[in-house]
């Protein structure tokens, strides 16, 4: 609730700003990088936007990196790590000597804290928790336990909490004296407990300002709306549009109050998500170029090599009717084109399902409805492809039953295609796998196989009229 | 600032939850449509997450949907509205009446209002206007013109603003008196503006607890963060990444505060253009399945009609070389594969590169940088599937010579492929285009026409041994 101590700092000037990493300013980071010069490499990344600052930092080798986040101050330090994507900043900071990566974990949000700490292997945790404060570290270490994407894996630890006997007055004070921890408490209520730790209330701001000094919070405090450690991220993105409150106080299944999950919180949570899904599509994940590249190639190639085993089946098809072709070769020419057009119109209803799932609109159950609705869709994208690329196949070869067989196999295999790629995500969601991985490759290898198989049977049954 | 007055609503215990649209809930509802059961239609609706609710209302009929819209709450119809996607939050408001439209949209914050007033034809629009408030009007009809994903495009009118000259005291009372107009100014602080409307300081929630109430408030305000109207999203990201406030003041060119900008309503613009960013890819757009058949059949063949062309013109370099294909006809196998390998290698570098655009690691002018890095992928995984393909094709096809033309096309092309797949949303952006729409088609394009000339072309070189 208290977002103002910050109010005080006005951004600075961003020299070079709209062009932050110009030719020069990289050579004068590197520069001062090699020289060690701690001053002029705060005075050169500080003013910058953070993205900017940022990309400065990631260009550089995984040595000047460490060097950069030694020798600037713990807040800029903090700043780079937080703005970082989530595995970037595992990695900035598992390469740090554990004083200096403790140094700058204190500064973070305990839910990030846990985050970090988390990733890295149980040595470094071990011994970056040991330079923290006991209680932060329990703080830390509890929160490691919640599981990503749940109320508990998303909340900070410290909560603004009061006993219900506290009065008006006590809280007010405590706004005007725990500065220093006050900045950790934003976006919070204060929240009543009780004798056993348990959330009994809530205090609204506005009751604060209208009541006595001397009345009991007791008084004043109205229920809370409170969410367990393992409430899940859909279920709380929909209490948060629904409410216009900044956080909501977690309690263990006993009932006590262990943390509060915050509306920014949960906004980064679900935009996070958001991005990550489109690139897992691609087996590419969380990858970004600072990466290693052994690490980078090798995700990318698992993903891959998959695909080769896919294609091969495929391409069975194919060389089952290695005759068919050997007599009408033009038809090499189209197979590739049914195959790239079909998973293309198969993979728009498969994006338009993952929306669907990811908004809420869709569950499992409406695979029916879904398979209607895309057959539709593909009936009418079938017919106007088909006839499209018909009329192309016999301009092009001057046999217009050439075109008949490629215009048909395409308008089927699009109906096909389209129907089936607006159901699969919720195929394989109902079987407990990850729609936004297989989704796309289960599409293509069955759309290539039937539309192989519809091009080439139908050509080896009309085979007198394409010779 | 105030998020509490909601506080006092716990949300209803969601009846069938987990399972909410089971046939069951989804008939009971279609009754209460056809009975027009204004109170039972609530009842079934308001308890639901509002995902669900709006599951339930966009599997109706557009007939029945007006008539849940027309029925329910005013509050609860809002809710709606405001939780759909937008494109379908649009049409929802379009085809109902002007004065039920009005109702629902005067409710509504005024960033949401002028999204959905500059969505709809100028007769409907100026229609509702006429409706609401005319100073109501007059903000949203100011707040049409502001781009969006700018500050002016993104920012509500209503701001919380107090004359230089007033108390401390006044700025209290206000929290207790202006019970209706509260809400609206949740997650502002208390602008101080001078005589001229222009914005000169702010007031933190501390400085107001702490001060006496006959203080002025020019004694205890702060400079503020000043944000322009034409201030763009990326910007503000980086302003609300870097301070914890929830809101910016917003001025025209002339100084005057114009509006606010809210955290949660750049987090949420965030968090919308991520999500249509991968479907852009497709050529799906903001397509749901409760749109109207023929938009959702021409939008997608739009899209798909020019990738045809695309692949004719892919197509062109294996007609080209059908003498080669007829002699060695198991090529025409191996050709849909290397086709879709590479656009695979290629579109996961696409992929790595528009993450890192929207996280601001790259821009355009690091082309050669990203090039460089994706050429040591590419030649890692080019070799990696060129021998792997190669081993296929000779152990298929029983020639080493057949799985060595193969490999080493494939080999080259992954390199071509995932080197250009990186560079090109940078050079579409360098360009003006969007990088999302255009990457994935002009990519393939240009990896498909190498692919099939690598191959042809070596086979005909080695003709000899392939036969």
């Amino acid at each position: 609730m208290t977002e103002d101590t910050e109010l005080l700092e006005r951004p600075e000037p961003t020299p070079e700003d709209g062009d932050p990493a110009t030719p020069t300013l990289r050579e004068r980071v590197k520069a001062a990088v090699d020289a060690r010069d701690a001053g002029q490499l705060n005075a050169l990344l500080e003013p910058l936007p953070l993205s900017a600052a940022l990309r400065q930092l990631l260009t550089l080798s995984a040595d000047d990196r460490d060097t950069v986040l030694e020798l600037v101050p713990t807040e800029l330090a903090a700043a780079l790590v937080e703005e970082a994507p989530h595995a970037a900043a595992t990695e900035l900071v598992e390469r740090l000597e554990w004083d200096r990566a403790a140094e700058i974990i204190d500064v973070l949000d305990s839910d990030l804290q846990a985050d970090l700490i988390g990733d890295l292997d149980s040595e470094d945790a071990e011994a970056i928790l040991a330079e923290l404060e006991p209680e932060d570290a329990a703080d830390v270490r509890r929160l490691v336990a919640y599981e990503d994407d749940t109320a508990g894996g998303l909340m900070v630890a410290e909560a603004f909490k009061f006993p219900v006997t506290a009065t008006v007055g006590a809280v007010l004070r405590s706004f005007v004296d725990e500065d220093q921890d006050f900045e950790r408490y934003r976006g919070q209520h204060p929240y009543v407990i009780d004798a056993e730790g348990r959330p009994v209330g809530v205090v609204s701001l506005r009751g604060l300002l209208v009541a006595k000094r001397s009345e009991k919070l007791s008084a004043i405090m109205i229920e809370p709306i409170v969410v367990t450690v393992d409430t899940m991220l859909d279920e709380l993105q929909d209490l948060f549009d629904r409410h216009s409150f900044l956080g909501l106080p977690v309690v263990e299944a006993d009932g006590r109050l262990v943390g509060v999950v915050s509306r920014a919180a949960i906004n980064a949570a679900a935009l996070e998500r958001a991005e990550s899904e489109a690139l897992k599509l691609q087996g590419v994940g969380d990858e970004l170029r600072s990466m290693p590249l052994w690490l980078r190639s090798r995700r990318r190639l698992m993903w891959l090599s998959a695909n080769i085993v896919l294609n091969v089946i495929a391409a069975s098809v194919i060389s089952a009717y290695e005759e068919t072709l050997a007599a009408v070769i033009a038809i090499a020419v189209f197979l590739p084109m049914v195959s790239d057009m079909s998973g293309c119109s198969g993979n728009q209803a498969v994006g338009v399902t993952m929306r669907e799932l990811s908004l809420g609109l869709v569950q499992p159950k409406d695979a029916m409805r879904v398979w209607l609705k895309e057959l539709s869709v593909g009936a009418i994208n079938g017919l106007a492809l088909g006839v499209l690329i018909a009329l192309v196949a016999w301009l092009w070869k001057g046999n217009v039953w050439l075109g008949a067989v490629i215009g048909a196999a395409l308008a089927l295999n699009t109906m096909l295609a389209v129907s089936i790629g607006g159901v699969v995500p919720l195929v394989l969601k109902r079987l407990g796998q990850d729609p936004a991985v297989a989704s796309g490759p289960l599409l293509t290898t069955i759309t290539d196989m039937a539309g192989f198989f519809l091009v080439l049977s139908l050509a080896s049954l009309l085979m007198p009229y394409l010779i």
